[in-house]
Parts: structure tokens; C-alpha cells; sequence
């Protein structure tokens, strides 16, 4: 992973990854990193798809071409310097653009919020497996469905994001990358866009994060338990906030502050997600917790993100337009990172597909 | 209530209805009809809020100022001519105005998302019960967040609409009006406002419905229990799709089609929503229940209505853009009384607050 | 209902009640009382099965032979003389035998712990109705489980009580006599059995209790939807506490004191059950609260009840020999209604099928 | 660990291990075998309690003892000779004897069924940490409870098990000590007692099983998050069934069969043990899957285990006693070990403290 610089931004260091599909992670935690990388440094990453690009068309289905759990490749882990446990990392995505012209989803045996699954078990059999294959239309922003049981055809927005992004977990626990919790993971948010930073308690030396799973478009709940699943380039730029450490992932893009709760039952992830975004008000804002927990219940824009991984996913979400102006939230680090990120985008010629707002 | 007609309106036929407090509704089923109407007339109606009016300073706190379950006072019920039981009740909201220029919200002891409560209950002492005193900006279309411990202010956009609306529920069972259920009831989702339809199985003669419990304004999932609560002028007009019964909620705007489903845990008020919305989706486009179940994956913008009350709610929605524009929804109703509706605000040169889309 | 006396035992007044099929209620609350009757008279009633007696063969399915919401019928309610709001009613079940030398059993269509059901909703078919034949061997005391695809044969235990037993509910509700909660209701807990009594908190004049759901043996949980069910012969003697409210069921056999929690999901019943059993211990005992919380995480016998109704049921239960001798539990109505029970079935020469303990 | 043998039982081999503190393992999955032994192989065992011996009185408090993850220390884990993934580990326990004559438990904060807790978050304060200290009477077989907020003081039965005992898990994870899953781990079942063999499905080679969290007694469900906590001397037995694989934890006694579910919410552990153990019977004894349904539904003796760990663990349990009486269940190991077990207890002229029953 060599460094680089852009013609006439020689303080951008830009550095490449692309994994070969020996180097893939499939856990947070438990793996070497793949590299080492500095604070500042602009990384152009690429990522597979959750099904490691074994599922091309809808005659493959997961049963016959995944093998447990061999699902949800990541790329990394990445070695943060100077990033140690009781610090928060910070992850700023510059860029989150589709690789393929074409992405897939699926119905998965036993997974999916309209099924019973392993864990909401029951006595009857799965539903049918079944690949949807998409068609990108770069120019028109959009993914192209086609129904495989009739001609039927529509289209959604091209709206891209990883599933995935998280660092090694603390309790010195491995995790399988299906699985979100404290760490991240598999979130399955649409937040996780260009244009967000992601700010993640760090439990281990260097961190040691990754992300994969790209999402070309989703919708909320992930309800069949797969988006429209797509290889991903990505640039990223992270950061270091020492001495300070996030509980649980917190989010920020220009307009909204989050932070994203993983657990079961779905509930107790919204409880989770809304008591850390009302603390973090009250304590970044000065407000009593009584004022704070008001103000949110009234200014909340709050996204469900996944109704079918091992733990279900909220997002509380409140928009900067209701909170002071001149606070800075965490150390003002979304803005430096997304100042570099500009610069990065404006040397390339690029801009997001999917635009923050 | 008297019938009017407008000026230069001959054919619309508008009757008002401004309960008494002794006419109050508590709850869904169990109650006389306070009026009869017919399919087609416009309705103009009072609400008042969900405290009955009896909050009206910071000094009212819930616990000395509301009596359980003196709560959630509704208007109606009403007999709606024609409705029989495996009909299906159609209530098109056409105006819903704030009838003042002050709201309140309040934390209430053993309530709320965020506290232990008499279901999810613990061995702590409550939180504490406070109340807040919002001012409408009716010009800005906003309404103004004072802090009780601090001098912060902010504002929040007038998004008003009603928590409940419902029919009396099946089984004979009759339920508090705090309740969302399969018959409507307390759902408190932000989609009941102006412009939308609303569709409700019947379950006895006359259908029986009623509304109320105002918000000014709520985020998603009304963490701390309540909304900004108000007293409403509600415009709306009904009919009686004959002989089709829905199982859930189903809602209906210019932009989208709805269900709600309301239930614990959490997960299982998403499960009814997403289950009924791909059914409806399958019957009506003509999908195979896989593809309908892939295309609702994917184009969901479902949200968060309520995380407090003693059922969950989720109303899960799919974006007409993403479906046939030739399928009669609910036997076109929607546009029938929408329709009804231009003409009504046309008539009396109204705009509804918080615009449709 | 005439009273007579038993020969010997002029001091017992006793009532015989056998509901005709248009005596049935359906609910509890919203239906007028079927008989008046004072504490201390001993009643001796027949209830009828869950499925009004229509399921008698295993050719007899659920989906054919049952009209929803006509099921567990309930054999009253009956106005206590002297049963005000905010007061409890006391029920000791005297004798609970099977009317019947065979009872059944079934699977129902979207019902059961390991099926989707209405509300934990999937997009699969539902498991099919199978309907099970058991006999009664009186003098084993057993019932026998024969098999409906192969000639396997086995024998439980005969286990008489009772799935329902309730009041009118608070807050004018009326709910369907499959639902349990605060009220009673279809709780489904085997502990509703011969020498037991129930305390229910009065919600309206007369309380309005009735009972029904006779099961003959169920497992824990009820995870098929249905116990062995059957009709009973129930005698019982009934008291009213002044001036003390139960919020939740209590109940108290010679040997435990226990509170029924019904919830979901299956948790916030274990919570309700548990809270409310640490502060009742706390509280006649004379314990702080936490040396409670920790003497009842110790003592605690609990029992899973229902996993299958429209609420959950767990049932706290503490054995006395954890606690000291001297607390009159409740007032000692426990043992002023045992001791009517015992003086009555000395009277009659019966001993119930199963004994307490 | 060196072999010794018996006077006059050369067959049976005995191996002794008492780790060192720097030998405790914290997690499933990740550590290093601390020893290799082989099936038919009698091990004696010590334990430390869950706080690693580091809360000896009621002056020793949570929060300034113990240092998270720094809970629940495991003794192992230990390499099985011939166990490979898809294997299935058995292990059955022989005797399980306090090792002290005191035990602790305390309320922990943010941790227990009946507060707020990381995952349920609330915005109140926690409940107070306490200790309280446990006198073992042996000769007695019972442990004393001493309030601390008053001289009240009651006793238990001895019913000494293991709170924590499972296997390295699947998908390459490391779990904490203080969760249950598919591995085993900390399901706080009062079934993991002296003469019950416990089955794991095998995920990596050797199979890596680890046991620890002794409980001198335990309520169901471990409300207040700990038991009465001790150390244990424990003595087990291991063997391997070769190419079959257990997905979730069995158990068998001489009396029972029974599954282990953990999952969140409850509900989901209760489905999955109960679909586990109705698709083992259905198997074993040749039902269809309905009939085994129904069989289950009556005969489940099924319990709580805890609703406090980050996964909630309920053990379905099916009586031998209504099934029939030629079934080897899980190839017969329980029967194999046991007799090993009986001739090692006879040998060693020892009865364990809780008989099994």
C-alpha cells in the first residue's frame, strides 16, 4: 500500500488498497492487520461484496454458493497509529462509489425479518431461496429491479453505503462480521454514507478497523436480510481523539449527530441508541438530562437500520439545525476530516453519488 | 351538529362538532355515538389534547393534575352510515390546524422509552415529572422548546397530526384510549396528518371511530412519552369501501402506501407492518409474494410511530415512485376524498400547515 | 343458583352453577353478571372446554369447528357482594376436577411458541391443524397421549386447573377472554389449582370474576397453543380484602406466595412478576428493598406459564419455607378460606384429583 | 495434570487441575489449552467463583473488586482428544462440591433483571451495589442468608451447579465468559449439576471446553445477575460422539432430556430450545414433527435459567418418564459416563451434595 501524493496537493498522502481474496477478514478482532496507516492519510479502498462475489445471477443461490460463514468479507484490519484502548476513532467517508455495474440481493435460508430464522425459531420450513440480479445505471443515479417471477421492473435510487464498519471488540472478543454491537460492525445503516464520520471506542492497540458490505440502495429494516449488495471503491480518512471514549458508535455528517444501537429485543436497541444521544447532548450542550431527554424526544429523525442480524440496529438521529451552532461536537474532528476529504475530491475531479443531506 | 353548505359549494356538505367535556371518548369500543355521518360530508371537528386541557403551565406536572385514565380524550365516536362489520372505514384527513398557540410535553412518572415503566419494570424510584410550555410561531410554521433547568431555546417545525385515531376494536373487546392496536387506536405516527388516508377494518356497525391527542410536533419514536401535545382543528371527510376488510392499518398519501403495525416486542410491530404492506403490494401490482418481498426490502422508508405506549408501533411504507402508476389503491378511494378535500380548502381558502409529501 | 347446606355443615352455604351455552361470556368486563354471591359461600360450577365443547374427535379442526372470537367460554362473572373498587377479591379453588372421562388437544392455525402467528408474523404458510384424543384413567390418574401419524402412546400426569380466571379490567376496558393481564385473564398457569387462592385487585363494583380454559395437563409454557384440555367441575370459596389493591394476580398456596406477570415480551413478564414479588416480600416481611431483591434471586421457584397468548406469562413464586412463619400473608384470608374449602370437601368425601404441594 | 489411578479401580484414570490464577481463561474460544486429555478420563477439577475470589465480604463491593471483563474465570480450557468439528463433545459431571464453607452474592450496577442495564438503558441512576455474605452449614446442605439492612436471616438448599461450561464457538469467534450462545458458555442453568451429561457441538479442533461460575444455590431466572457464588472442587468425565453435532447445548440426566436456548428477547430462547428438543424427539423416537409438537406441549418440565446475561438462556426439559423407554438417547455416552462417574464416587466413598432428581 504504497503512498502517493495528487499533483498540486502535496499534504494529501493517498494510499491504496485493494485485498486479495486471501487477505479477506471475516471477523472484528482476532486478525492481523493488513496495514499500518497514520492519521490524515487519504485511503482509496476497495471492498467485495457479503457475498465475497460468489453470487453473480439468479442462478446462484447463498445454499450452493456461500459457506458459512465465509459471508460479509472485509477489508482491513487497518493498524491506526497512535491509536490506543480508551481513545475514539474516528472514520470520515469521503467517498463510497459502486465498483460494479450490476449488484445482487437475496432471500437467505432462515434469515430475514419475515421468516423464522435460527434465532426466532420455529417448526415449519424456510422460506424459498432466491437471487435478485441489478442492473446500475450510472447516469441516472439509479438500480434497476427485476422481478424473477414475472416481467415486472422498477427502480430505486443509487444510494450507497456499507453494512459494515467496526474495530476490534473489547473483553478481548472476536466477532463474526454479521454481527453488530458496541464495536460497530454490521450495522446495516444508511447513515454509514459519504460524507459521515464514525467515531468508534477503541478497544485494542491500533484500533484495528475494517468495513465491507456495501449496500448500492436499502431499504429500512433490511427486511429480507440483504440489500442490494455490491462491490464498493471507497476513500476514507480517519482519525485519532484521544483520552475520550465512545460507548457505543456515534455518527456525524454536516447536518445530523447519531449514534447507532445494536441489541435484541428491537427496543432495547432504540433504549440504547436514544440514552447515549441524549447524554451526549446534555453533556455537549449543557443541558440538564431532563431538558436533553425532551429535546430529543421532540427533534429525533431516528432511522431503523436492521430488523435481522444477530442484533437488531437503531440509529437515534438528531438534527444539528435544532442543537446550538457553536458547539464542536467531538472535537471538531468531523470538520478537519472532511476538509481533507474536499480537497481530496476536488483534486480528483469527483463528487459522492449519493450526496450528505 | 348542523349541516352547512359552502358558498358556491352546493354539493359539499360540511357539519362541525366541538365536544363537550362530559362527551369525551376514554376509549375505543364501549361508547355510544355521539353523531351520525355519511360517506362524503366534511367533517370539522375539535380536539382536545391528551391531557384534557388540564396541563397548561410547567407548574401542571401529570401525577396532580391527570387522573388515570383521564387520558387521551377522544372526539366521537362517530356512526358512520353504511359501515357494516368486514367493511373497511376510509378517513381522509384534510386539514389538521393547531387550535392554539401554546403546547405542552412532559415527562410522566413510569412512562417513556427511557425509564423503567410498569411493564418494563424495575426497583427504582421513577424519573422525575416535569412539564414543558411550547409557543406556536404561527407565521414560522414552528414551535419554541424553552428549557426548564437553563435558558435554552430552540425551535422545531409545526408538523402537526393525530397520535390516535381508531374504530371500536373486534371481539368485543373494548380498549384505553393509550392503546394502539389492530383497530388504530393510539398509534402516534406522524404519517396521520393532513393529506393521508387512513383505512380501518369494521368491526361493529357504524364503524364507531374517533381521534385525538394532537402533537405539534414529535420525533420519532416520542422517546420521553410524550409529543408537543395540542388541542386540533381537524377537517376530514370518510366513506365505506364495501366488503373488503383490512387486518391492520393501512394509510394512504399522494406519495406512499402504508401499514401499521402495532405490538411488542418491538421486532413483531415491524414483522406485521412489513408482513401486511408485501402482501398488499403482491395482490395488488400482481408480484409473486418473493419478488413483492424483495421489492419492499429494498424501497421501504418505514418509520419509528411510537416506543412508549403499552403496544409499539411501526408504520411501514413503500413510495408509490417505486410501483405501477396504474394500480388503484384501495379502490381508488383516496382520491375520491382527497378530491373532496381540494374543494373543501379551495372553498375556504386553507392550506393545510404541514403540506403532504 | 339456590343455596342449600350440606347435612352436618349447616354453617356452609353452597351454590351450584351450570351455565347454559347463551350464558357464556367472552370477555372479561362489558357483560352482565350471571350470579350474585357473598364471601364464604361455597360455589360449585362447570366450565366448559376452550373450544365450547365443539372439538370432540380428532376429524374436529380448529379452522372448521370454531368461530373466532368464540373461544374460552367463561362460566360467569359473578357480582361479589361487598367488592368495591380499589379492594381485592379473594378466590380459593376448593376442587378442580375433569368433567369428562376424555379431553383434546390441538394445533391451531397462526397460534403456538413455535409457529409465526398473527402477531410474530412471517410470510410462510401456517403449520397445519392436527387435533389429539386423550383419554382419562381416573383411577391412574393420568391421561393418555395417542399419537395421530403412527400408534405411539404415552401417559401424563393428570394435572387439573385452570388456563383463565379474571376480573373486569380497569379503565373500562373489556378484553377477550384469551388475553391475560393485570386482571387475570387467560394466564394459563398451572399454579391456578386445587388449594390455591387468587387475589385480584377489583377494578369495578361486584369485581365481575368468572373462570374457564379447564386443561387436564399442559407442559410449560404451552407451546403448542393448547393444553389437554377439557371441562371441569370447580368448587371454590371467594372473600373480599377492604382496602387493598393488587395491582398484578397474586396467588398463595399453603406452601408459596407468587404474582403473575403477563407481558410482552416474555421478559417485561418476568420483570412485572419479579417486581412486583420483591416489593411484596420487602414489604411483609420488613426487608429493605435490595435485601429483598436478593433473598427472592435465591428463593425464587418460578414457573413459565404462557409463551403463546396475546400476552405472556411468568409467574413469580417464592416458597415460605424461605420466610418466616408469622406474616399473615394477605390478611390469613388464605387460611380462613382453606379451612372453609377443607370443612367442605370432609363434607362430601372428595379429595381433589391434584393434591397441593 | 498427572494420571493417578485408585486402589482397586486401575481402570479408572484420575487427572487433578487447579489453575494458577495467570492460568484462568476469561473467554470461549481464543486461549491456549491449558492441558490435553482424553475421553473415559476422570478430571478433577477447581474453580474459582465468578469474581475470581476477589469479594470475600460485604465490604467487598463490584465496582471497586473487580475489574471488567475480568469475570467469570474459566478453568480450561482443555484439548479433547479426537474431538473435530462436526463432533459432538459430551461431558458429563459427577460431582460438583463447594470448595469453601462461605459464599458471596451482590447487585451489581447496570447489571440484573430488575434495573436498567447497559442494553435496557434508562437515564436513571443504577441501584446500589451490595454484598452479601453466605455461611455454608454443610452437614445441613444448606447455605445462610443474612440481610444486611437488618438481622433478618433465612436458608437455602446446598443445590451446588455451574453456572458457565461450553466449548471454543463457531464462526471463528471469541466469546466473554459472561455469555451463553449455540457454545454453552454462562447459561446459569441449575441443570449443569452433578449427574447430567452436557453435549456441545465441536467447532474447532480439541474441541476447547471450559467450565467455571460455581452456584452453592440459585432462583430461576438469576434475577438480581448473580447466584450464590463459589468455588467449586469439580469432578467430570468427557467423551466425543464422532460425526454428529449438537446446534445448541444438550443436556441428560438420568430423568430428562433437554435443550438449552439463549437468545433475546426470552421468547426466542424459549422457541429455540423448544423447536430444538421437539425436532430431537420427533427424531429419536420416530413422531412426526406434529405429533412430537403436541408430545412436548403436555410433557415440557421446561425452566428459566437467567434473564440477566447478555443472551437470556431457557432449558426445555422432557421427563424420560413420558417417552419411551428403549431410546439411546445420544448414542447412550450418558449411561457410559455415568458408570464411570459411579465407580469413581465409589471408589472415592463420596455422594455428591445435590443427588440428581
Amino acid at each position: 500500500m504504497d503512498a502517493r501524493s495528487l499533483p498540486g496537493h502535496a499534504d494529501l498522502v493517498v494510499r491504496r488498497f485493494h485485498p486479495t481474496p486471501d487477505q479477506y477478514a471475516w471477523t472484528f478482532g482476532g486478525v492481523d492487520p493488513v496495514e499500518r496507516v497514520s492519521p490524515g492519510e487519504v485511503l482509496e479502498l476497495y471492498t467485495e461484496d457479503c457475498f465475497a462475489g460468489r453470487i453473480r445471477g439468479i442462478g446462484d443461490l447463498p445454499a450452493t454458493s456461500i459457506e458459512y460463514p465465509f459471508i460479509n468479507p472485509q477489508t482491513g484490519p487497518f493498524f491506526v497509529e497512535g491509536a490506543e484502548p480508551g481513545d475514539t476513532l474516528a472514520i470520515h467517508l469521503v467517498d463510497v462509489a459502486p465498483a460494479r455495474d450490476w449488484a445482487v440481493s437475496t432471500s437467505v435460508s432462515l434469515f430475514g425479518a419475515l421468516t423464522p430464522t435460527q434465532l426466532t425459531a420455529s417448526l415449519q420450513d424456510p422460506l424459498p431461496e432466491r437471487t435478485w440480479l441489478y442492473r446500475v445505471l450510472e447516469q441516472e443515479r439509479e438500480v434497476v429491479f427485476h422481478a424473477v417471477d414475472s416481467d415486472f421492473e422498477t427502480r430505486f435510487p443509487l444510494q450507497p453505503f456499507h453494512g459494515t464498519i467496526g474495530v476490534a471488540p473489547a473483553a478481548f472478543e472476536v466477532r463474526n462480521a454479521l454481527v453488530p454491537d458496541a464495536f460497530g460492525g454490521n450495522m446495516d445503516s444508511p447513515e454509514v454514507r459519504a460524507g459521515t464520520t464514525i467515531f468508534l471506542g477503541v478497544n485494542v492497540p491500533g484500533a484495528l478497523f475494517s468495513l465491507g458490505d456495501g449496500h448500492y440502495t436499502m431499504g429500512e429494516g433490511e427486511t429480507c436480510g440483504a440489500a442490494v449488495e455490491g462491490a464498493m471503491n471507497t476513500v476514507l480518512v480517519v482519525d485519532v481523539i484521544k483520552g475520550t471514549f465512545c460507548e457505543w458508535p456515534r455518527l456525524e455528517s454536516d447536518d445530523a449527530i447519531m449514534v447507532a444501537g445494536s441489541c435484541r429485543p428491537l427496543e432495547d436497541a432504540f433504549r440504547i441508541a436514544h440514552a447515549q444521544v441524549v447524554r451526549w447532548v446534555a453533556g455537549a450542550v449543557g443541558l440538564s438530562l431532563m431538558d436533553a431527554y425532551q429535546l430529543v424526544s421532540q427533534a429525533a429523525r431516528s432511522r431503523i437500520a436492521n430488523v435481522v442480524d444477530p442484533n437488531y440496529t437503531i440509529v437515534a438521529k438528531v438534527p444539528k439545525r435544532f442543537l446550538p451552532g457553536d458547539v464542536r461536537w467531538m472535537a471538531g474532528v468531523h470538520e478537519r476530516l472532511r476538509s481533507i476529504g474536499a480537497e481530496y475530491l476536488s483534486a480528483v475531479h469527483r463528487t459522492p453519488v449519493w450526496s450528505p443531506g
